[in-house]
């Protein structure tokens, strides 16, 4: 892929200069698209200054009201997390992210993205819900707690040393186009009228069992064909139970 | 290695908060060990904000008048230069460097050293002179200009990921039992099972069609706990079809 295909998106950043200084390690390594959701500061003087001239990222950078809308074109969406292991998800380290992130972007550069969440408290688990897989900073157990701006500078470098090594495993030309973000978020509301219909999700844990399937799918990271078939599946028992 | 035996050299650093910046990104890749070098900015207040925690780092940390002191101890000395080439000078990207510090410093923990220098203007000739290497971040020629902060945390990650290798199979004594062959067999009995019901595989291509499906299953590697609840949808699509 280029990292051009690459999105940084940051979701409530709180703080101007850590605008900035993400738009400059950015541009450093050699990205440019950066999408801010909710941000809870603005573009400013302080976000210019710690920017450093990285006003090209800036000048680009698009807001969104939602993260589900700010990633939806991306076939790969990647969200940070301080937590080291999550029951039944991938948690990538940087340098697999960024491995994953190249080959799902592929030699056409498919857009995929990475997401870091508010300074003080990071993504909620709703928004993780969103991404289809975690990555996770080894940091020291004793001192966890990572600047935004640190965070962000070791997954451009990762992205950046993957994409510039020259054995990087390229996508074979007739591998499949992995399905959007909003194509599995179709998916999703799909799966839940029919279950709902089924009266399989009802009451209390019905929440709880939408996030292990999920998981479940994230992990499996289905092509657009994939999706399709279980769509049709999903149509054809919508049929039976409406017969 | 441990990683105590790595020290973080900074040359006539002229902002204070980078200092503190240095300290933070230290602790949390679990190094410790900060030199500065006739160092133009005190360790001040905007320091220790800038630490956001990371005091033992500051504490520890000692002044020295010359380079040479600084790292007369090490046994490998690597100075930061954004030149990529260095006529007869080894100059190492990231990842190497860390392996070659991690090799020489031994499991004996023989101490080694990583050079920053100004944030204007980098170390001088005399002073790469005293590294026995040279350390590279592959920055972008259009936008090279890396904070001092963002270069220490390259380098720390890049010594971080490097000590932890060996020990880095992830422990899964916390992991849910991944289901057996023959669960996974069985689910795909009783979903040929249904999507016959619904008329869904019929004719010719059922047989790619369910390859296709056990890939991606495979791809996602459910649980036992996971396994259970795609049968239970199949139950209740079954119920559905059969009122």
């Amino acid at each position: 892929m280029s990292l051009e295909a690459a999105t940084i998106v940051l979701v409530g950043t709180t703080h101007s200069g850590n605008i900035g200084a993400v738009a400059r390690v950015m541009a450093n390594m050699g990205l440019s698209r950066l999408r801010l959701v909710q941000p809870s500061a603005a573009i400013d003087a302080e976000t210019r200054a710690r920017a450093s001239g990285a006003d090209h990222v800036l000048d680009r950078a698009t807001v969104y009201d939602s993260l589900r809308d700010a990633i939806s074109d991306a076939v790969l969406v990647v969200g940070t997390t301080s937590r080291r292991r999550e029951a039944r998800r991938r948690v990538f380290d940087p340098a697999s992210a960024a491995a994953a992130l190249l080959r799902e972007s592929g030699s056409s550069g498919r857009p995929v993205a990475v997401v870091f969440g508010r300074e003080s408290s990071g993504l909620s688990n709703a928004e993780l819900d969103f991404c289809h897989g975690l990555v996770s900073i080894p940091v020291d157990a004793a001192f966890p707690s990572l600047n935004l701006a640190a965070a962000a500078t070791v997954v451009c470098y990762e992205l950046r040393r993957h994409a510039l090594e020259p054995g990087q495993s390229r996508a074979s030309a007739d591998e499949e186009d992995p399905a959007t973000a909003g194509e599995n978020e179709h998916f999703f509301d799909h799966l839940a009228t029919v279950l709902g219909d089924l009266g399989f999700t009802r009451g209390s844990g019905s929440e709880k069992l939408m996030r292990k399937i999920r998981h479940l799918y994230h992990r499996a990271g289905p092509s657009s064909e994939e999706v399709s078939i279980l769509r049709g599946i999903l149509s054809a028992i919508e049929q039976s139970y409406r017969k």
